[in-house]
């Protein structure tokens, strides 16, 4: 393991695979949301708990570099690492290894920010807490 | 209709929509890989068919901007243009707009290359003919 | 076209095929719910508005005869029955149809029944109306 | 654990439920197929590596019956047991239990039959060897 914030393990399922036999471009960000999920959650914050408060995490930007497939089998690693990137943006940083052998699959940038009750953009208390005090 | 290259016309279907009762954001990029496939098949090439000859049209780089979300029930359009980008990478700008009022949904620009029987990058002839010596 | 309460029609997309090249079998129920869902709009019931009521329609049970597959670019049909089966239970006969040869696809029966807002099985007022009592 | 022959542990992913805050009735169907391929896997057999050689395991029928939903962050195992039914049929009975108090979520019965290179019914090699006599 190494220096990132967080990092989730999983093993490609077979109905993720598409007619070219790798796993399809779109699942991809399945896999991106899970591990931010979790490590959400590894911090204290349900994004399902958050959503029912009607206050939602959303996404606004996504950069993906597909650097190599994923097959059927394969196992990999997702690291995520958190950044404040404005007062009403933050993003993931997350990069996808394939295991045992760390050769990168994915570089993906997830940029997001929250919409509080009234549509408004917002930073929720639950992520200034636990992710942007923390890391000042 | 505007001067895009190709367009096509979906209705959001309520298995697309996640907890926050909004599309989900991985299903844009099944919207925007059966945009593409579609504008293929209009011009006579067949993703399937390319991949049971071993050639294998991939992504390689994608960023998608959401600028508004989709919901149950919404019906939206995808205009691609089709832009060569150097020898071996091409792009595919995609743009979605929610029906009937043109509302912006997403920008995209979807890069993608080809890879031939020896596992090599290459352009396909199929889409050198019917793309880039088209817009020449 | 015969004499089926509703049809839809569907075309397949690539990305609902899986690595034997043929759509996944799971994708069949997204399909079977879409056109469910369109069923019920077609009598002016919305599932996403029920289920902000606290009204939930859910499936009990589902029976799948595949009968033949589909593949990259197929179009098909997919009919429609309501059928009440118990005071708490109906089922919508679905058969999806290859087009434009009509080759039987699948036929499924999808049991479901209502859960109102305090988690007790229910028929909605809206099934009532709209299904049951314009079949008497 | 108790005498099944096979057993998988899952937990649920945000991307799986919809609009209901519940896992989606479909996704249900990737579960289970991916408990089958990894019961396969077990046993020395690869649903990919079988396709490559034009032998492909389909599901002919499928029985679901949903007992209770699973929510976001839902841990749960699938249990499964092979049977042979017929000549050319077996079935997978599949348990699905919520953790850790082995709530039953759905009882789900998955018959299936091998196509050959001919495009013909028949059991494999692999599956005669590995299940079936394994049984007798």
């Amino acid at each position: 393991m190494n220096d990132c914030q967080f990092s989730l393990e999983f093993k490609v399922r077979d109905y993720e695979c598409d007619i070219q036999g790798i796993v399809n471009n779109a699942v991809y960000l399945n896999y991106l949301e899970h591990a931010r999920h979790e490590f959400l959650l590894s911090r204290g914050i349900s994004f399902a708990e958050l959503s029912k408060k009607k206050i939602n995490l959303v996404v606004i930007r996504t950069e993906l570099d597909y650097k190599s497939p994923l097959r059927s089998g394969d196992e990999f690693s997702i690291e995520v690492n958190f950044e404040q990137i404005s007062p009403l943006c933050f993003c993931f940083n997350q990069t996808i290894y394939k295991r045992p052998d760390r050769k990168l699959v994915m570089n993906a940038k997830v940029f997001g920010t929250g919409i509080n009750e009234k549509g408004r953009p917002c930073i929720p208390e639950e992520i200034r807490k636990n992710f942007i005090e923390l890391s000042n």
